[in-house]
C-alpha cells in the first residue's frame, strides 16, 4: 500500500481547513517556495541572461513535459508545457482543424468547460466561411460523430458532476468517422489515469494547478499523438517551437518533434513551481493515486448517504465514470458552501445548485473526509435551509 | 536631476559583471524575490483558492496593465496583462484584421523580430482565402501603405540596432490609407517614451521582461486604443475575457473594456514579480529614464569611438532615432563578445556580425560604461582578431 501520509506531508496545509477543492487549486507543496526562490537567486539573480543555457532554462518546457508524461499515460517527447489552458485548446484545436481541410465540424458538449466553447467560438469566427462549432449534449456525442466532423473536442471529466466520458470510445468512433479528439484534462490529469497512448488519443491539453498542485495559472501542456507529432502543424507559431530559435531566422521553420508546439518565453519562475510540484510523482504513481481516489470518494459518498440524505449525489455512482471529485446537488447549496467554508470545509458551489468536493489522495486521508462529513451533518441539520431567504441566495456572483 | 543611484541600489547586480543585456533579460529587483515568496506563502499557501479574491489575484493583470500605463504613454485602463509576447501579437493582429474584413494584406518588415512575423505568417496559413503577410525592408514601409493593407505591424526598435521607427509617422500614414497598428514594444517599454495615447497607436504589445525587468518569461501585455477598445474583438476569446467568468455560461459574452483582452489564468508568480518590477517606476517616470538613456549612450558610443575605433557603430547617431542600446558591426563579433562575457561585460551576439549593449539606467551608471569601455578596448587590442579562426566562429549556435 502507498504511503499517503507521506505524500500528504509535503504539502502546505491552510491551518483550520478541510480542503476539498484541489480540484480547483491545489495547494502549495512545500518544495515550490524553496524552488522558485532558489530559481530567482541562484538563476535570475546570479547569471541572469546566461541561465537561459546555464540553468537549462531553454529546454525547462519539455522536461516539465517529460515529467508529467508518465502522469497521464503519454510516452516520452510527447508534451510540452507552456501558456495557458485556453491557448493550448486553441492550439490543439487550430492544429486539428488544419489536418482536416476539407471539414467544417468542431463537435463539442454543453459538458465541456466554457473556456473550452469560447475558444473554439473564437476560432471558427475567425475561420469564418461555414466552420461550425457544433455542442450537443454530452450523451449524444457518439451519436453526432458523423464525417463531417473535423475534431471532437471534450472535457473528460465534468467540472460540475464529475461524470467521465469514455475516453476510449469516443477516440475509436471519431476515427471511425476520421475525426480528430482534442481531450481537455484539466479535471482528470494527476487524478485519474487517462492513459492517453493506449487510448489513441490524438490531442490532449491540461493544466496544472489543479490535481497538479503547481500553483496559481501556472503552465498548461499540450500532447500530440506520437504518429501525429510530425505532421500535425501549430498555428501558434513562436520562436521558441523554431528549429533554431537563436538563429533569429525570417521563415518559420518548426523544430523537430514536441518542441514545435511550445510558443513564446514561458514563465520560468511558473516552471520551477510545477518542476517542485512533480516531486511527489517519483514517489506515487497515478494508478495508486487514482485507486486511493476511489477509495476516499467511496467512503465520501456512503459517509453522506448517512449523515446527509437530504443531499442528492450529482456525481456519478460507478467509480470508474467518475473523475476525482464528489458533487452534490442542493437547493441552498449557495448558503451552505458559505456556511461549510466558514466551518473550515473547503469546497465550492457551481450553479445552479451544485456543491462539489475534490478528492485528492496526495493530501487527503479518510480522517479528513470523516471530520468533514460530521461538520457537514452538523450545519444541515442547524438551520431550516428550506426557509425562502436561502434559496434567494442561489445565483452565483 | 532623478537620482539613478537609488534605482540602482533596488537591484541584484550580477557580482563581478557589467551588464549591458538588460535589453535581454532584465537583472532581478531585490523586490522580487520577497514580493514572490510573499504570494507563495501568504497568498498561495494560506488561503488557497480564495486568494482569487481575497488576495486580488483576479484584477491583478488588469491593475499591472494600470502601472504600466503611464510608462508607455497610455490612459488607465487600456493595458492588460498575460500570456507572452507571441500571443499578445497574435491576439492584436487577429483583431486588427478582422476590423479590416474587406483587406488582405497584414505589412511588415525584415527589422521585425522573427516570432513577430513567425505568429503573423501562422495567422494567415490558418486565414487562407487570400490573405497575404507582406515583409518590405524597414525604410520601405511608408511607401507600402496602400489601401489593401489592413494592419500594419512593426516593432519599434530593430532588435540588432537599435534602429526606431517613427511611431507617429507610420500610424498618421497608416490611418491616411485607412490601415490599423500593431505596435511591438519589446524593445522600447521600459526605455524610451512611446507615448502610445499621444502618437494615436490602435495596438500595442510587449514584453516586461527586458527593459521592465519583470524575470524571465514574465507576462506580456497588450494595449487597445480607447477609441476601439469597446469594437474591437479578441479571437482569443478566453474565460478571463468573459463578463461573469464564474457564471460559467456557455456562450461568450465579452467583458467591458480592455479586461476582455485577458485571456486564460495567468500566472500569478509571474504577476507578483512584475508587480514588484514595477515599484521602482513609483520614483522615476519614462522621461528622466529616456534622457537618461540618451547621455549614458552617447557617452558610450563616444569613449567607444576614441577607444576601439575598429568597431563600426551599428545603431543610428541621432539618439531619437535609437533605442536603449548601442550595438556595432564587427567581423570578429562572436569570439569577441564571448571573451567579453568572460572578462564580465556582458553584452550579447546577434547573427552575422553584430555585438549589443543595452543601455538601461536603471542599473547602469557612467562609471560602468567607462569600465566597460576601458576592458573592451584591452580586449580588442590584445589579439590579432583578424585571424582566420575568429572568423570562422561568427555562426550562431
Amino acid at each position: 500500500m502507498t504511503n499517503f501520509e507521506h505524500t500528504r506531508r509535503q504539502f502546505v496545509l491552510p491551518d483550520g481547513q478541510l480542503y476539498f477543492a484541489g480540484n480547483s487549486l491545489g495547494p502549495a507543496p512545500k518544495a515550490a517556495a524553496k524552488r522558485v526562490q532558489q530559481t530567482i537567486e541562484a538563476e535570475w539573480g546570479s547569471m541572469v541572461v546566461k541561465a537561459w543555457n546555464t540553468a537549462g532554462w531553454m529546454d525547462q518546457p519539455d522536461k516539465l513535459g517529460n515529467r508529467l508524461a508518465p502522469i497521464v499515460g503519454a510516452t516520452p517527447d510527447t508534451i510540452t508545457t507552456g501558456d495557458t489552458l485556453s491557448i493550448k485548446v486553441f492550439q490543439a484545436l487550430s492544429s486539428a482543424v488544419s489536418m482536416r481541410p476539407e471539414r467544417r465540424v468542431i463537435l463539442s458538449d454543453s459538458g465541456n468547460f466554457p473556456t473550452d466553447l469560447y475558444m473554439a467560438g473564437g476560432l471558427v469566427n475567425l475561420l469564418q466561411s461555414d466552420y461550425e462549432l457544433r455542442v450537443v449534449e454530452p450523451e449524444g456525442i457518439m451519436h453526432a460523430l458523423s464525417e463531417n466532423v473535423a475534431v471532437v473536442m471534450l472535457t473528460q471529466a465534468d467540472y460540475r458532476t464529475g461524470r467521465l466520458h469514455s475516453m476510449k470510445d469516443i477516440t475509436q468512433r471519431a476515427h471511425e468517422v476520421g475525426a480528430l479528439t482534442v481531450w481537455d484534462l484539466a479535471h482528470t490529469a494527476g487524478a485519474i489515469a487517462t492513459n492517453l497512448d493506449t487510448n489513441k488519443v490524438d490531442f490532449a491539453v491540461g493544466c496544472t494547478y489543479k490535481f497538479l498542485n503547481a500553483g496559481p495559472g501556472s503552465p498548461a501542456f499540450i500532447y500530440v499523438a506520437p504518429h501525429l507529432i510530425d505532421t500535425a502543424s501549430s498555428v501558434l507559431s513562436g520562436w521558441l517551437g523554431h528549429a533554431r530559435p537563436f538563429a533569429f531566422e525570417p521563415e518559420y521553420q518548426a523544430a523537430a518533434g514536441i518542441r514545435h508546439f511550445r510558443v513564446g518565453t514561458p514563465s520560468v519562475l511558473a516552471m520551477a513551481s510545477l518542476d517542485a510540484a512533480l516531486d511527489v510523482w517519483d514517489e506515487v504513481n497515478i494508478n495508486e493515486v487514482h485507486s486511493r481516489s476511489i477509495e476516499l470518494s467511496e467512503l465520501f459518498i456512503v459517509e453522506m448517504a448517512k449523515s446527509c440524505p437530504s443531499l442528492t449525489l450529482a456525481s456519478p455512482t460507478d467509480p470508474y465514470q467518475r473523475g476525482s471529485q464528489v458533487s452534490f446537488n442542493c437547493d441552498y447549496g449557495y448558503p451552505l458552501m458559505q456556511a461549510l467554508i466558514a466551518a473550515g470545509v473547503v469546497g465550492d458551489f457551481r450553479a445552479p445548485d451544485i456543491i462539489r468536493f475534490g478528492i485528492t489522495p496526495l493530501f487527503l486521508n479518510e480522517d479528513d473526509i470523516l471530520k468533514a462529513v460530521g461538520i457537514m451533518q452538523n450545519i444541515v441539520d442547524s438551520a431550516s435551509w428550506d426557509k425562502p431567504e436561502f434559496h434567494a441566495r442561489k445565483a452565483v456572483t
